[in-house]
């Protein structure tokens, strides 16, 4: 999604030649292109996905196939982990911790879906000012709660810097995620403002914002975390540059910012 | 604030005319007015001051002249409550328990201050969107953390339905708070989506957004407070609306939505 002009041949040729060795899929490019040939191109170009995003939005759906494909989806690409966003409140509710629970009884159904197929559910708190509209899982600490009734090889949590940099919970809220074996991604995005309108294409730079990326980094690595990392940037200014130029830059900004 | 498009006697004689007992004020337009004439305005018209907003920035100002005038023109409105909006990150920092530290060291400074002025410090915890750039205290478990070194009769907090609406431990700290005597003001706003750009003046009328404003009045109730309940909007539409027309409204919706 950060280089999201990049279509998927473009995408796996600049990553083989930036050295970046895995990549995580949004399903609808993934769609478009075909998930069998989306799978052979990146296992032909020795890339890994990383993960697959995303299924979710169980608070405004009424069944659970589209999340049923997400899943096979993954399996086809060969990925071990689907990142869910959950969904906000349905249309009129004001209540949520009814979301909350819809989201705590689909995840009882998928789990075990999922895990026959061997992935991994993740679940991304998004920031509180998408408490509304897109996942009324705001917290690590939320998160980890609705994971926790699970076996960790089958429900995690994600932990994305963008989403969770301002609770004064999550540090802990990473080392209890990290102990349990349930941190299933994690995800590098920085804090920029303003905020454009509609909160969704904000997201900065890596070293652009207020994120002390590389401490959240250590804490992940001090929990225990070493699988891949993302950065996943939603970001106008960014898409709108040349996409090869754009990924070589925030190859450049993870090495000074992160690693 | 609500209805920034009125001056302060077309404002009193509204609100005397709709039967609203108090305001809240800013400083500005207060200034503007003069401190004295304001507070003889609001008087003879038989209304009283709920709050002045406010206090705060500790983080970017270096020195606490402005806060103690703040302190002074509340005592001289005869409000006994300074609304606080405690500062982000000073610039080039990305550290928010630093900057958490430092509002606690102004608070150590003014609640003698204040106190001798009859006028108690309410710490706002602003929503997270806000870390970086207005307000470092994000919760009300934050807000009351840092209230609870001193006595409930210098340092509380503020309930703001708009700030808090998507925090589960909120409805916990609403009632700690007001056991502890901490609750110096309770403000209403709804939470309406798209948010606009810099994410300011969308502050919903009550009713029009997601926050089920009577269930968090009950909850404040439930937690023992009896002080002045305030409608706080922040919103472009509301702004360009005859103010007279617009506060009405506001009354008509509160009566609907939260008494």
């Amino acid at each position: 999604m950060t280089v999201k002009q990049l279509a998927l041949p473009e995408l796996t040729e600049a990553c083989v030649r930036l050295g970046i060795p895995g990549i995580g899929l949004w399903r609808e490019p993934v769609q478009s292109y075909g998930v069998e040939a989306t799978a052979k191109l990146v296992r032909d170009a020795g890339l890994t996905v990383t993960t697959l995003c995303r299924g979710g939005f169980f608070t405004t759906v009424t069944d659970l196939d589209d999340n049923r494909a997400a899943i096979d989806e993954a399996a086809t690409l060969g990925t071990d982990t689907l990142v869910l966003v959950s969904g906000g409140l349905p249309p009129g509710s004001k209540d949520l911790p009814a979301a909350r629970h819809v989201i705590a009884e689909a995840l009882t159904e998928l789990a075990p879906y999922a895990a026959a197929r061997g992935v991994r559910l993740a679940i991304e708190p998004l920031h509180p000012m998408y408490a509304a509209d897109r996942c009324a899982v705001s917290t690590l600490d939320q998160a980890l709660a609705l994971a926790e009734p699970f076996p960790a090889s089958q429900v995690g949590v994600v932990v994305d810097t963008y989403h969770i940099w301002w609770d004064d919970r999550a540090p802990a809220a990473v080392a209890r995620a990290g102990a349990q074996g349930r941190i299933h991604a994690f995800q590098l995005a920085d804090w920029t403002t303003p905020l454009p309108a509609g909160v969704l294409t904000g997201r900065g730079q890596l070293g652009d914002g207020t994120i002390d990326l590389r401490a959240w980094r250590q804490l992940v690595d001090a929990a225990g975390y070493t699988g891949p990392i993302e950065v996943e940037l939603f970001n106008d200014t960014l898409w709108a540059r040349d996409g090869v130029e754009a990924l070589a830059e925030t190859t450049r900004r993870y090495i000074r910012h992160a690693l």
